[in-house]
Parts: structure tokens; C-alpha cells; sequence
């Protein structure tokens, strides 16, 4: 793998082909639920988590198709979140990527539950399918993803997330952990899900599973401390969406509470630990060294 | 079984017993969220569909704690949607039960992912549990109640259902078929859903998994065509919400589209064509008799 975002471009048209393959089509019955479903997951997403799910996967030699529907739920899931944290109730986005967000291009309840839809296909699709697993793994694929997303995972993120916006911790020491808590919520534990998914694919053994689990939580933290940076550093052009936005909410970030500088040096303790656990991984580490300098680096 | 409102009452402690046992503690964190999801489970529901799903595993002989699990998995479900569909961007209900609504007694944000965490506990404990049940059973408990309940059944019938609030069909004819269909999949494809539950618990074949839609969509009939008729007849104090609210807002109902006595002349109709279900059932009709008589004649 020359590059993560080339690998990205590679393997997107698949990815694409997949979530329109298991989305209903935008004529059916209610149509305009099944138009703003697919107006959010064809909004111009970059598809790291089904790029992540192929990634591990290739790496373990699980079955493609599987790889390809297990990600396309992925990406279905972390869509639903991103168009109900959009409401006007929750982080009240107008824009994402650039484009209104789907209650402004459509309307509150229709965003409501398009998001339970896609909730509800992404778990429902998790068991159904692939043929190629054996119905006991697509079982413990379903409860894994679903603990992923749960009030312990990526709901209950959001929900402290929100608190945190107006009741910063004095203590550094105390506001660092509840960030940290955070930020391996909301975003981390379902990038996490993505290592693991492809490992129960790949019929993994506990073992390998806890290093899955600790690879994944290594490059969520990536994810998400290189994102706080780009909040800084970025403008609105690079971003699709108002730049400083986090400071001008006094969200809590990484550079907010350690500067900018100290957040860099924390972003490369992390890079190298994901370096070693990639090259531990069984199988070698395939495309996983281009992924982590990819995130390591990026600027957008 | 004397009656089914008397059975209700012998259930009821059991299947409480089982969704305190599953939910989160409330002061487990985020404490504001799980206490808004216990609040919303914990507000005088019935309990009407895990009471199907023991009434029908006891006739089929399901071992009694995956009933008491899949019960309650499926009372979950019925509250997450009760909590979105209560939303101001939906049907703005301020009481429910005589209560507060949850967005009402918390706030939007919470009301909004308590229902997400509800949705995505309901499935995964489906997935998870319970352990008399092989893994393949259980996966196809998930995609079976993922099927009821996704954007061709219950989450549709809730946008057809407020799309016709303002665009009730001319044509009579039409009109009573847009809302046998909104109503089936809106109500009627969740209670399906826990008889055949209750089938796979008790290994079903495909045989008696038809036979059980069948009987479970004539209830889900007669549950719905009576909700319209009490609420037509129904005051304030026994319904616990604004009676004739529904003809106040111009929505799609039996009694509104052919006349109460219509209504319910099509009531005894469903009731007799669900009892000759029942009494073809391979064990036996079991409590489903007594079920039938209630939702024919129930007031309330």
C-alpha cells in the first residue's frame, strides 16, 4: 500500500457499491425516509470504517464479501450518529462535508428516523448476512458491535460529550481522563469495532481479538487527537465545516487543555505504540503502517 | 387463563424483574441517560407484547427465561418508539400515561439517544442472550425483529402515518388500504413479531412460523382497530391522554373512514378469524382466547 488515502480510492467504488446494494432504493415505500437515508451515507464520507474493516480483514485473510457488508453496517451505524448528533437538540450542525445536514435538507422527523433506519438495517444487517459466517459468529458480531454503540460505547460519549461542553473540569488531571473517556466513547470504541468485526470474520481467537481491541483503541485515539488538531490548524475550505468551531463552543479538546504542541507530542506516543502493535499482529501487518502515518499526519 | 387482563397482572412482576435486570443501573454512567431510559420502561406500561411473547411460548413450550428475555427485548423496542414518536419534531406529545413525556421530564437531546440506547440494547440483547438458545436461532431472532421493525415496518407506518395526518386519500377504497397498511406495519408487524419470537425460541419450523404471522397480524388487527374505537368512546380519565385527539389533528382511523359501528362490526370479524387461528395452533390455543375476547371488547 503506497498511501492510506490512495488505498482509500481503491477500495471506495466497492464500499459504494455495497451500501447501495443493501440500502433500499430511494423509490420505495416511505420514499422520502429511503431518499434521506441514502442523501447521508452518499454524502461524500471518505469510508475509513469499511476501509479499516478491508484493511484488517486482508491482513487476518477473511472473506471479501463479508468484509464488504460488515463495514458497509459499520458505515451505516456511524451515519445514524452523525445525523442525530447534527440535530438541533444535540451539536445543531447546518452543514457537514460542506452540504446541509439532513433535518435542514429534509426535516426533523424525517432525520429522526432515518437515522433509527439506519440504526436498525446496520444491526439487523450484522445478522442476516453474509452467508459465508457461520450464524454463531454473525451472532457475536451483532452483540459486539452493539455493546460498541451502546450507553457504554458511542451513545454514552455523546450524551457526556455534551455535558462536558459547559462544565469543563478544573483539574487538568481529571478534565485529561474524562477526555480521554470521551473521546474512546464516541468515536474510538466503533473504529475499534471495525479491527474486530473483520477479526470475527477471520474466525480470531480470544487472543488475537484483545490485540485487535488494543490496535483499534490505539489508532481511535490517533483519529481523534489528530482531529482536535486539525480543528485548530485547519480552515474552513480543508474542513467543509466552521473551523474553530470546538474553542468558540469551549468543547473540550486536546490542544484546549495541553496546548498545541503538547497535543503533537502525545499524537506521535501514540503513533509509535500502534507501530508496534501492528507488527506484532500474526499475520504481519499489512496495510496498517500506511494507515497510522496516514493519521499521524494528516491535515485534513 | 380466567382473563387476559388478569394474566397481565400474574406476568407483570416477572417481566419487570427481567428489565431491571437488563437495563443499566440508573446511576451507572451517563446516570442522565440510563435514568431517562428506566423512567420511559418504568411508566405503567402493559406490557402487552412480552405478555404475547409468554402467552405464545407457553402454548408452543419455550423454556420460560428466554421468553422473559425476549419479552422484554421487545418492550424496549416498543418504548424507544414511543419515546421518538412523543418527540415535538414528530407527534409532540406532552403526557403519555398521565406522565410527562421523556423529553418533557429530561430534555430533547436525552429523549433522542435514551430511544437510540433502547433500539440498540433491544437488538443486542437478542443477539446476546439467552444462553438456552443456539447462537443460530438467535441470529435469526435479530434480523427477524430487525425486519418488523426497520423502514418496511414499524419505523415506515410511523412516516406514512404522519404524512397522512394532512393527506387523507378522496377515494375511500385508497384511504382504507393506506391504513390497514400503516397500521399493520406501524403496531401490527411488532406484535407479529413476538409470536414469532416466541415460535423460534420453541424451534418453530417454517410451517408454524406462517401459521403464527398469520394469527399474530390478526391480532395486531384487533389491537389497533380497538385503539381507534376507544378512542373515539374513550374519555380523558381512561385513556390517560387527550381522547379524540386523534380525530383533533384529522389522522387516518377506522371509526373516522367508515363509522364507529363499521368499525366495529370489522372488529368481530378479525376476532372471529383470529380465534379459528388459535384453535388450529399444532399444542393447542392456550391463553390466546382469552386474549382475543379482551382485545375485541377491552374499553380501555
Amino acid at each position: 500500500m503506497s498511501s492510506f488515502p490512495a488505498y482509500l480510492d481503491t477500495v471506495r467504488p466497492e464500499i459504494d457499491h455495497a451500501l447501495d446494494r443493501l440500502l433500499p432504493a430511494a423509490t420505495d415505500r416511505p420514499a422520502r425516509l429511503h431518499e434521506a437515508a441514502r442523501y447521508s451515507i452518499f454524502a461524500g464520507g471518505k469510508r475509513v470504517r469499511p476501509a479499516l474493516v478491508l484493511l484488517t480483514g486482508e491482513a487476518l485473510g477473511a472473506p471479501r464479501d463479508a468484509l464488504l457488508i460488515g463495514g458497509a453496517t459499520l458505515e451505516m451505524i456511524h451515519t445514524y450518529s452523525l445525523v442525530h448528533d447534527d440535530l438541533p437538540a444535540m451539536d445543531d450542525d447546518d452543514l457537514r462535508r460542506g452540504r446541509p445536514t439532513a433535518h435542514k435538507r429534509f426535516d426533523e422527523a424525517t432525520a429522526i428516523l432515518a437515522g433509527d433506519a439506519l440504526l436498525t438495517l446496520g444491526l439487523t444487517t450484522l445478522a442476516a448476512a453474509p452467508e459465508t459466517i457461520s450464524p454463531g459468529r454473525r451472532q457475536e458480531a451483532v452483540a459486539m458491535v452493539g455493546r460498541a454503540i451502546g450507553s457504554a460505547g458511542m451513545i454514552g460519549g455523546q450524551v457526556d460529550d455534551m455535558a462536558a461542553e459547559n462544565d469543563w473540569p478544573e483539574d487538568p488531571r481529571i478534565a485529561a481522563e474524562l477526555l480521554e473517556s470521551i473521546h474512546r466513547r464516541k468515536t474510538g470504541d466503533l473504529l475499534t469495532a471495525c479491527l474486530r468485526l473483520a477479526g470475527i470474520y477471520a474466525d480470531a481467537d480470544e487472543r488475537l481479538d484483545a490485540h485487535l481491541t488494543r490496535l483499534g483503541d490505539a489508532i481511535g485515539l490517533l483519529f481523534q487527537i489528530g482531529d482536535d488538531v486539525i480543528d485548530v490548524e485547519g480552515t474552513d475550505e480543508q474542513l467543509g465545516k466552521t473551523a474553530g468551531k470546538d474553542a468558540a463552543v469551549k468543547k473540550l479538546t486536546y490542544p484546549g487543555l495541553f496546548g498545541l504542541e503538547a497535543a503533537k507530542e502525545r499524537l506521535a506516543q501514540v503513533r509509535d505504540r500502534a507501530h508496534e502493535l501492528a507488527e506484532t499482529l500474526p499475520g504481519g501487518s499489512g496495510g496498517f503502517p500506511a494507515l497510522i502515518d496516514y493519521l499521524a499526519t494528516r491535515d485534513r
